[in-house]
């Protein structure tokens, strides 16, 4: 009855799916207040006020024909033209809105993107860690990831001489997350730099472009000195993937973009595909209303104050517990490595002090622990008894 | 660089923009006043004040963190109640909110199911005149149409005959748009309950469900007394798209349901497999605050007035500028026969009186033409004397 090709999408999310159960079980046997669910990407944050403030305006002042009608697939020239001139702040690439589309989030985005450039047999390759849904999107258009381990040595940041021996003549794509989910790291400019040589020697090599999809959607959420570099900046044939869900605490209303360089090969024939990628997806285009909201949001964002004393608070607790953590520089994700060769031991123990956490592997980084620290800053500060048990259980 | 699975995509949709394309430029010439544009299918009407009232209670009283957050994949439990207990006053079969999805529209609701039941190679069945996006939908799957010609002398009601002689064993769906996008024709009970005993036969013969994929986003717009047949109640393998941009006013939102029968083969395998699809396809949810729009306003409704009226005037131009015309029972589309063999020629007549219909083999419905009447009734009336003058030239 059910597609045979959707088998692998079904047990594919099975590991998710259990988390979230075991949540709603711990929740009502301990209540919801004695559980420390780190499992989540849920934004704690309400959004900024000025959503608020744009919401009534859209609804009481602004032409209504307009507010909730069809708009051309690629979504409102308005919003385009804003979401244009944010990115041109950030390097001396002229976007303008022939080069953006409004969509659904960065997964409607990515998935736009994809069925744009790929056929069956082509190959994206992903560095682990790594969200794991890009291999399901991939399998959507019949590709499939090519997965470089993760490197703690470099800091858990991608090594350009692995993505050198990957790369065969059916890779059409490479994903990067940066700032990075689960890891909380942030690529360098000197691996992004070493990256896009690689990549431009490939091209030329196998004589095709190789995209860099660049999903973005950490990109404001930043805590240290360090910056984000721009991709496009560095590699010609970049493809943006953005989404408000964090840098407003919108992930429940689908709104984001993607981006293709000017510079890259042939954007106007790209975007044409592109929007028709978009439509016949089904979604026929982003949400109006959250689109209004970025035209009088576009500068508004959520405090990253709240999610730099979350990262400090948890580090100095997990670290004081005699936890090995890598300190993020930006999304709200911590990477603590598991005290035991298979972290799904880890995971149990932690369950037992009743923290939720999802499993390294998920993301194909086994031995590792992802803790999303996008929740209050008191349930973090009521988690440190349980962290220091844990902790004394195997460093005792 | 575009993949080549993206062609037939791309080259399907020069229609359609060709089209708006002609649009602008004859705005631009003429002046958007002086064009009489019947092609697209954006609401003319606003939405229902219960709407803007919803929208000020979401933004101002409603539990700020609920409003723009996450939820489970398949949408707020609430507003899958409200919808089962809505379906549920159609008939006696009781959805819960397990049989139903949240999802960005029917386009997404209807991709979703395709998704769950379509493997390569597969067939779906659809009756012409019909929206050709079912298409494109399908091809995402890679799943064909098998395309049974529009019937003039049913009143363009699908002939369960053609369609017992058109079941093949890799046929998985039957598309039914009722009322119809383009005719505005309502199929009536006999016609569904005569398909339901051809599928019911076809099922049993070949060992398999056959799924009826119902999409109903014209359910609300009836002009007349005649009923529109509530499709689960005479086929269990039932299986609904639905979307609120024509009964609300909200096509910019994409904002609708899938709904499973439970009376279907394994509604609660199917309920997990339409999740998944509905997940990986990347939108992950339905947009969350016109979910919530939907828990305050699920039995407003545009006029109906408003389209009967404009279907009434826009009858009468056409009747007696000597055309014949099959008289809509709902939706907002009038299918007009064209006077001469090449609908084309008849479509260029109407451009030189600055009159915009979209050609019937863009639905695979050659010979006739689609006006949309959802437009201003002045629009309507202005229009009269052009339609008078292109009459003339074909009968007079």
């Amino acid at each position: 009855m059910i597609a045979k090709s959707m088998e692998p999408f079904v047990s594919g999310s099975s590991e998710i799916r259990k988390m979230f159960e075991e949540g709603v079980k711990m929740a009502e046997k301990f209540g919801a207040e004695n559980v420390y669910d780190y499992s989540a990407g849920n934004p704690g944050q309400l959004p900024p006020k000025e959503v608020y403030a744009a919401i009534d305006h859209i609804n009481h002042d602004l032409d209504p024909h307009l507010v909730h009608g069809y708009m051309v697939n690629a979504g409102f020239v308005s919003t385009r033209k804003i979401v244009a001139n944010d990115l041109n702040k950030r390097s001396d690439i002229r976007y303008t809105e022939d080069n953006i589309i409004m969509t659904a989030g960065a997964g409607s985005a990515i998935n736009a993107l994809m069925k744009s450039i790929y056929d069956p047999g082509d190959k994206q390759i992903v560095f682990a860690p790594y969200f794991v849904e890009y291999d399901n999107w991939a399998r959507n258009y019949h590709a499939e990831s090519i997965i470089i381990p993760q490197n703690e040595e470099r800091g858990f940041e991608p090594d350009p001489e692995e993505l050198r021996k990957a790369l065969v003549p059916e890779v059409k794509a490479v994903l990067i997350n940066n700032p990075n989910n689960p890891t909380g790291v942030i690529y360098s400019e000197e691996t992004i730099k070493e990256i896009a040589a690689v990549l431009k020697e490939a091209e030329e090599k196998f004589g095709h472009p190789i995209y860099i999809i660049s999903d973005e959607p950490y990109r404001e959420l930043v805590f240290t000195d360090q910056e984000v570099p721009f991709i496009p900046a560095y590699y010609d044939n970049t493809l943006i993937a953005y989404s408000w869900s964090k840098s407003l605490s919108l992930p429940g209303e689908r709104i984001g973009y993607l981006a293709i360089s000017p510079r890259s090969d042939d954007p106007e024939e790209f975007f044409g595909a592109a929007v028709v990628a978009s439509r016949v997806m089904g979604t026929t285009n982003a949400p109006s209303l959250p689109q209004l909201i970025i035209n009088e949001c576009i500068d508004a964002r959520v405090d990253i104050g709240y999610y730099r004393k979350n990262a400090e608070d948890l580090y100095g607790i997990l670290t004081e517990a005699g936890f090995t953590v890598i300190k993020p520089q930006g999304a709200f994700y911590m990477w603590v490595k598991s005290p035991v060769l298979d972290e799904y031991e880890f995971i149990n123990a932690l369950q037992e002090e009743r923290i939720l956490g999802v499993a390294g592997s998920a993301f194909k980084g086994p031995g590792f622990v992802r803790l999303s620290f996008c929740i209050s800053n008191e349930t973090i500060q009521n988690s440190a008894e349980s962290f220091r048990k844990v902790g004394e259980r195997f460093f005792g």
